[in-house]
């Protein structure tokens, strides 16, 4: 038996477009004499439809589409997913299925169980959990499917009380198919294997598994779609971060040798290909072909320039530096030379006489008071305006170019250097960003040294360098990771004893993190690449207060 | 019998807090002789806490903070709302719980069954629902105890499978208690009581229903707790807007006459009452006492600075206007008026200055381009920085003067007149803006008349009028309303066949909806008055292609 992989990219309701090329990779599976070519999860609509799924008219249009998916099947099976009305008259109106397709019929269409409604997911928002377990049988292969986190029960605790396959092994399948919509996180490739690993050896079956790739605003999906077999043994793995076809020989009597490809798990080249792929992925899906960007000198907008450089195209990110009277000539320099190393157009504009007059306008009202944070926010909140203009005059898109570490404590100005319709790095911490750096710069110079040596500082007074407000950044970091990825109250950070961790500092950083949820609030969106990014999946009431 | 409604405003994760509230309330019903004194969903920590929940400490300090209650009830009995630790090895970890305490005991807790995950809700998210369902027998009567939802499942099409009071009736209980955490949205009033009569009559019990008061953030809960007889009558209505105590007469052998207060359900004064309460709470709840406001002289300005005068004191509030070259002198004068009339602090600073030193910083740069929307932006930008500059000097909140209509189609610049820390009137529709000012001047003119009956402009170009852009707003928002609300296609809105509603401006319409996701993902938290709100509730893939 031969069975595909087809790993797509899809374009959230673009049901067309998507069904197109699911059409196609279905004629490439006939030409090579594919028995089963397998989809990814809600690949007619892409993954995730989000509130698009409460339009009757939306399903209507996936109907439709599945119905010419099924009339292809001629010579060939066909699993792909896709909504279905529940027609229940109790429950959620939806299930989220993989539809099963063999010689212009529906052999069956499969439910999902195990519906995660927990950080960036919201299943159980639209769909009705399956409660129905039966294999398909299929030339000769009873098929045990299963769609996503119907394959994640695994842990000792237990999230969900049914597990999928325990209910199907009773019927003795020969092999497992799941249809996967799971995003990349830094860590998530190891977990995601492990555990799909861990489901072929638990049952003893060989797994084929098919994920998404491409980024959908925050959300980023890697692919690395595979082939297990039954000894937990990865023989065959499909590429990340692009489309990919994979044609895989098997029956049930015979067990393929390991040549698995060798991938590197590098975390910060994942991290680069990741975020190369959500810039690209972003400007390709809401119509954008080029970036504008504030250069500073500094680290992170040297690193958000380069890749953007390599998702779109060194000429089409523009770099805008505007120095002000606090800045260094130093920063000015190297972020042209930056650009020159990447082949990027550069203007400089500087922003002395817009604040000049944004202080004369104000000076009435402001009598008698002394400078303060308002005069530093005057001068990021030119720049932002400054980019902008240009965004609105030339069409560019503004990147942001803020860091994990920054808005974790608010260390940002609202309408100023938080402007921007993609934030690139903002789910990276500092110390994330130079390790960034460093790889970008493996094979030479590309971010120039001297922005990788010099001391961070926003340039809004003189002489002014973070460690006057924070704590270094190693610190900083490990006390932010602590706090938002792995739950810990200030107690417990505290209590863990480790070098710079003081009560003091703890507190201080936790409480920054508590008190600047409103300016989160009105970030954009963020490419996501850990396991717990802000935006949609961490959600802290505003209005709170709580002393962790 | 004799029962007490607890209708309190809870502070979010401010444990201690409410728990100090909670038990002033028990001590007070202690005074009056009180059996039972009820309090809402999830009371000890706030409704709705979010991923606080994720926080094993948060949960610690729920249970220390319910063990206090529990001491205190002595010669009473409470029945109060908190998380609890479900102690399962499946599912998830925690239930939504209602614990009824009597003589310093645990008499029973009992869990919420039906979870809420749709609009505003993320209940699955963190919840494990309940599977059994008891009486508790307390002082001669057995009750049938629900939580929120858990009353809410009686339509002919049921959300969920299961529905408790019909588990519950089985046991023959005399009274049913319902603890809610149940948001206003403007029809929802009338919705709530029609469905909780619904539940008396069905079961032929009465029903006490006690509810939250109180803003958090953007979503208002409007209190409304209630006693409604076993014939579906409400005999007692806690006051709306407002912590309330209502002790209610009653055992099992006796029906209560009806009393119903009269409250007036006059839709736009419910909203008014609304939005002045979430201003209040808002500042109130984040630490801020003051506010500023660009006044424009428009409606929508006008109606934020009413709302925040009664809301804050009209002392409290600064009204800055922002003159250009294109502002109409009827504008100042007409911002100016509205101050006095309220007794607002108001300040005219004019953007001439500052806009032409942008013009000029940027001249180099845009060397042989036309002007156009890029203009147009920086002066709605220049104004947001100085709204910002002054909220940063003197610590006032900027409040966001956005309607509904206008953040529906993007009519609006980002980081210019979408800068606040609170938008007001953004889930009001252009004519409910309207309305609601004549509701305002329902006593005689309080929003100068003149401001009333301009036509619309944002006065960003020579005489530019709303109109030149939109259709009229009567057709707008209609438009709108099916769109967002309804969630009806385009087609369905033209297949309506009303006024103004041609195919191609519905299309239009529809897809400067879609089209302007990416911005409204940056707005500031907004007031929730509608059961479709901008905002958590409605959650769209910025990256989507989908043509309704």
């Amino acid at each position: 038996m031969k069975i595909a992989l087809a790993q797509l990219n899809y374009r959230i309701g673009d049901i067309e477009v998507n069904t197109a090329k699911i059409l196609a990779e279905i004629e490439k599976a006939k030409e090579q004499n594919v028995d089963i070519v397998i989809f990814s999860e809600l690949a007619v609509c892409g993954y995730p439809p989000k509130d698009l799924l409460d339009y009757p008219s939306f399903i209507e249009r996936c109907e439709t589409a599945l119905q010419l998916i099924c009339e292809a099947t001629e010579n060939v099976a066909v699993l792909v997913g896709g909504p279905a009305w529940s027609k229940l008259t109790k429950g959620k109106k939806l299930y989220n299925s993989a539809y099963f397709y063999a010689d212009q019929k529906l052999v069956r269409r499969i439910d999902k169980t195990l519906l995660p409604t927990y950080d960036i997911f919201d299943e159980y928002r639209y769909f009705q959990p399956n409660e129905v377990f039966e294999c398909v049988e299929y030339k000769g292969e009873k098929i045990a499917i299963t769609i996503c986190e119907d394959l994640w029960n695994l842990d000792d605790e237990k999230l969900y009380k049914v597990t999928p396959m325990d209910e199907l092994i009773a019927q003795k399948p020969s092999v497992m198919i799941n249809l996967s919509g799971s995003p990349y996180s830094y860590n998530h490739v190891e977990k995601r294997r492990t555990r799909m690993q861990l489901n072929a050896k638990t049952y003893g079956l060989p797994l084929f598994y098919v994920n998404q790739v491409g980024g959908n605003t925050d959300i980023l999906f890697d692919g690395g779609s595979m082939f297990i077999n039954r000894m937990g043994e990865i023989v065959e793995e499909c590429e990340f971060y692009k489309e990919d076809f994979k044609v895989i020989k098997w029956d049930s009597d015979h067990i393929y040798e390991d040549n698995h490809q060798d991938y590197y798990d590098y975390d910060i080249g994942l991290i680069h290909d990741a975020l190369v792929m959500g810039v690209r992925d972003y400007f390709g899906k809401v119509g954008f072909s080029k970036a504008v960007l504030g250069s500073s000198g500094g680290i992170d907008s040297a690193v958000v320039h380069a890749i953007a450089a390599e998702a779109l195209g060194a000429d089409n990110v523009k770099a805008i530096t505007m120095p002000s009277r606090y800045s260094s000539t130093g920063s000015v320099v190297d972020a042209h030379k930056l650009a020159k190393n990447l082949g990027s157009p550069f203007s400089t504009i500087p922003i002395k006489e817009v604040f000049d007059s944004f202080n004369r306008t104000l000076a009435p009202e402001f009598e008698g008071t002394q400078p303060n944070v308002t005069e530093e926010n005057l001068q990021a909140r030119s720049r932002g305006i400054i980019l902008m203009a240009y965004s609105n005059k030339f069409g560019n898109m503004v990147l942001n170019t803020s860091n994990k570490s920054e808005s974790a404590v608010g260390y940002s100005t609202l309408y100023g250097d938080m402007c921007g319709g993609l934030s690139v790095i903002g789910d990276l911490y500092k110390e994330q960003v130079y390790e960034l750096a460093r790889f970008i710069n493996r094979y030479g110079e590309v971010i120039p040294y001297e922005i990788i040596n010099k001391e961070p500082s926003a340039e809004l007074r003189p002489d002014q360098k973070d460690s006057d407000s924070l704590p270094p950044y190693p610190v900083l970091d490990k006390i932010l990771f602590h706090y938002i990825e792995e739950k810990k109250g200030w107690k417990e950070i505290v209590a863990m004893d480790e070098e710079g961790l003081t009560e003091d500092i703890v507190r201080k950083i936790v409480r920054m993190v508590d008190r600047n949820e409103y300016k989160r609030f009105q970030a954009s969106p963020t490419l996501r690449i850990s396991h717990k990014a802000f935006g949609t999946g961490r959600r802290m009431p505003i209005v709170a207060r709580y002393n962790h």
